[in-house]
């Protein structure tokens, strides 16, 4: 994955364009890629595919000097910056001039492809020291040559078969230019990925989708076949050490069988980690499945916050490898979590003789756990859900269940039609 | 107002009888009202019209002295006392004179009409100091000379014409003797609001009523046709400077129409404001109707508490006019808004694009309160409760999803059949 | 109740066996019995009767000398101890010697009847003195001459004839050898309860049941007809002086009419008392009517902590017989409330004039729940719900309620069939 992410990070990746398609050359190269594209112009809902933004050359000067210089720094130029020419004093050039607080020696990552405007970064201890200002008084000599044109957005997928052709999409967008862990880390984890699942290893056959964040997601969700997706999980962000571990950010609907099999993936893995609703943290491509006018479910994992985000700090060096590892088993995890998962359906009558089927403990609470799972088993609810609800590990518990089984105490019900019957009790409420 | 307040404060205004007949005659000089007719002995529900209170003298002596005096002070004598002539010792006097213990130098209100018994005021301040009982021991000659006798008591109304039969009923009660706040604040309010409104500038047909409290209400709600009003608003106690500011107190039912449309009219005027559950703090006419057998809803709008609460101080130079000129205005906004309301209905499919209609902010959390607004629209929810929900303004709002509404993306649904509807389906819960 | 419990004590009564059946015995002579027999191996639910537990003597010995002596303290070997006959070290003796750390100068009472072991018990202040290990090492000589074998569990029931074949079971586990507090108290509780009640005194047909904890009331719940049981109490440890008064935990299902009608009997007793949710303190006989699977709602009535459970202290001497009589008073007081329950019907529209019925009371509180208690007989609840929802007393409420029937303007509807109406809607959710 190191390798990955070292070649496509100096790679200029904009929503569309060179850099963006040099990108997806790249990993066409290591796994199979079918590719959609969207002109400039397509209208995809309220959105509208924009047009290409080409740099030929961006510099600041003062006194005759290159003070910024898009050349040897990139990042010296917003993305989408408006072309610009001409003589500004220092005010009028602190309006277009951003800077990081939180990174005050790095150049932010800024970004203005919808609200037009020309800008230009500069790490903030070159402008201000101790509150004042330090960069000088006079006239700025300012020179922006872009330019706006037609050119084809791209959404990149790669298909592992599975058994049936019910479909789980996992995302990672592939622009932001000169960002490591934001978001190359999701790349290299998804491409990596590949070749820990075999063809037929699961029921859905799962899709990787490389795309422009949010408006790629919206183009492929309103132009694909998406009705045989049960669910979407969206990776951004996730090569940072966190010490407070992988955060699950569940979908808009709470009570989707996903956010429980996520947790319990997430439970299961012995280490620390973090949920949160919907949208309260950050949100990627999941937020535009969530949209009740699409009504999939998506989950996020994610890795953030850290201190290099969105700066020209955030670069291939600081990756945690082992980080972006632990997402990955995540994923197969709550994958294989969601497929197993059944509703387990109660043959006995009376209390559970629970030291019979070795489950009882000499603590209380888990025995009285153990009762309330067998307790809430009436009311229809699946094995992942009984698991959340008590406090049980899904595998623990599943190894457990299974001596209930056998002796016939317990039989298994499938999850059978789960998303078309959501689609149409859903709308009545 | 200052005016109506001056002039209506002297008349001894009881439930029923002359003092409140002239307040009737008075305001009858200023706007139209149609008179109905209550005569004592009425059943009206579990309730009965009772007998009208006449004083003719009431003084207690000691040692030959007036030291309690109705002719000079009405406010010496309890309202409802029954007739009493004799002489009693300081401890049995004791048992029927009232104070006030907040206010210990004024008379308090005292209102026993519907639990018989005799009684006379004083100011704390002359019954006790220090905790010390400084009334003299002796015997003190009382002499009460009232008489309870059958009368007619009456609730009046004005009609303000709408453009349809709908109707909304504005509260103001007009008993409570020498308080000028409790209420004849509302009642003013009320009064100058009629040159405010012009005929037809309302769906809805306006009537105000002015009653005496609690019994008048019933009376009107037992005997007329009130199957065609959509709400109530009882004013109480609207003239005291509030720190806090205007309290909405909301209907029975938690979630009416008409207690979304009042929050957001008294957010949208930009001071401060109060909002309470049903029944929490004061509870004036609009309990009456919020009653489950009568069923419909009614909010309250007062500035209460204020510390000449019932006591003799509450008098017409205390009365901040300001302040019942704001609790007029959130009247009407109230209508406004709840004419104005409509369900919005979501025409587009995936994410918005927020910057293409001038929606998009700099922070995050107005954005996302945007975009839960759309994802609740699903649930067919009226623009006034979605405003309530995600803290967006009224007008401000509407505004902005004016030009979702123009480009197609919302469509506009009316709100029909409301009362009617609710009336049937509320029965089977 | 002092004398059954005290000739009650000394007779070693496990789950089944001679030292139970003598307690049996003992009983049947002070109230008739019916006694069902459930031979060892009887399968009943996951459950099977096990075997009967004798016990011909038991001792550990070291030099020569009896440290341990099952005929002078038969509390010393656990009960349900397996045999065993050896030397051993001072480690492995460690390893089967149970002691109680909160009572260290008692010998505790351990059971293990399902998880087979040998075991023997001390006072750990004879094992351990200030975390030190005061038990001398050197050889220890084991001696358990005990046997499992076929015998008959016991499970016997006093029926008080109702004037209907509803029926009510009070439960009273008779097992735990011993134990006076836990459960003798209960035990004497019932059989003098007897004594207050007559013959078709009530509705229903109360039956008392006197069986091994747990698995007695598995075997009664499975075998017998308990199709017109409408609730179940068990009474566990109700001997006690608890500062903080009776603890009543309530059924599975939070909604039960019984819960209501036990929190009004308790609360109407006018001492402190305890609520709490099913099984959050102890569980006893009534966590098994409750099981979803038998679905009969179960209330336990339990004077439990107290710091004498489960050890040898648990003696006659420290019953206090107040408390039983409070216990019993509160299970006469729950039957009663329950059956002359009853769901009021509002005749009367608009306000109550509660001063007409003696209801108005100065403080406002009261008055507002009174309202409150109105409005919510829309809804169709029972007067004990509507009394627990507003705080209400149950027989100074129902005085007060029967102005208002006798005058017509609340009628009074039955509750029916509700056990039959539950078990059918219940399966829906």
């Amino acid at each position: 994955m190191k390798q990955i992410i070292e070649d496509l990070y100096p790679m200029n990746a904009c929503l569309l364009g060179e850099g963006y398609d040099n990108r997806l050359e790249y990993i066409k190269k290591l796994i199979d890629l079918k590719i959609y594209n969207f002109p400039s112009g397509t209208e995809v809902g309220t959105w509208t595919v924009p047009d290409e933004w080409i740099v030929r050359d961006a510099w600041v000067k003062f006194k005759g000097k290159k003070i910024i210089d898009y050349k040897k720094n990139p990042m010296s130029l917003i993305v989408g910056s408006l072309p610009f020419s001409g003589t500004v004093t220092r005010d009028e050039l602190a309006e277009h001039l951003h800077y990081s607080d939180e990174m005050p020696d790095a150049h932010p990552f800024e970004f203005k492809f919808y609200e037009k405007d020309w800008g230009v970064t500069m790490p903030k201890n070159k402008v201000l020291k101790g509150g004042e200002v330090i960069l000088k008084e006079g006239e700025y000599e300012v020179f922006i040559d872009t330019e706006y044109k037609p050119g084809v957005m791209k959404v990149a997928t790669h298909t592992i078969q599975g058994k049936t052709d019910k479909e789980i999409l996992l995302f990672a967008h592939l622009d932001h230019p000169f960002q490591a862990n934001d978001n190359l880390s999701a790349v290299a984890c998804l491409i990596d990925l590949v070749k820990k699942v075999k063809p037929k290893q699961y029921d859905h056959t799962i899709k990787l989708v490389f795309c422009p964040e949010t408006i790629g997601s919206i183009a492929y969700a309103m132009s694909e076949d998406i009705s045989k997706v049960d669910f979407v999980i969206a990776l951004d962000i996730v090569g940072n050490e966190s010490k407070e571990g992988i955060l699950l950010q569940k979908s808009f609907h709470t009570n989707e069988r996903i956010n429980n099999v996520a947790h319990l993936a997430l439970r299961g893995m012995g280490s620390g980690y973090r949920q949160a609703v919907f949208r309260s943290g950050i949100g990627s491509d999941e937020y535009v499945f969530n949209d009740p006018s699409i009504d999939i479910p998506g989950i996020l994992f994610t890795t953030h916050p850290y201190k290099e985000y969105h700066t020209s700090e955030d670069t291939p060096d600081k990756i945690n490898y082992e980080m972006i590892e632990k997402v990955q088993y995540a994923v197969l995890k709550t994958i294989e979590y969601y497929e197993k998962d059944f509703t387990p359906v109660r043959k006995f009558k009376g209390p559970l003789h629970r030291s019979k089927y070795g489950i009882q403990t000499k603590g209380k609470q888990l025995n009285l756990s153990w009762d309330y799972f067998i307790y809430a088993m009436e009311h229809g609810k699946t094995f992942s859900s009984l698991c959340v609800d008590f406090g049980l590990n899904y595998e623990h518990t599943l190894e457990q269940l299974q001596r209930l089984i056998d002796d016939g105490q317990v039989s298994v019900s499938p999850i059978t039609g789960e998303r078309t019957l959501k689609k149409t009790t859903r709308k009545k409420h």
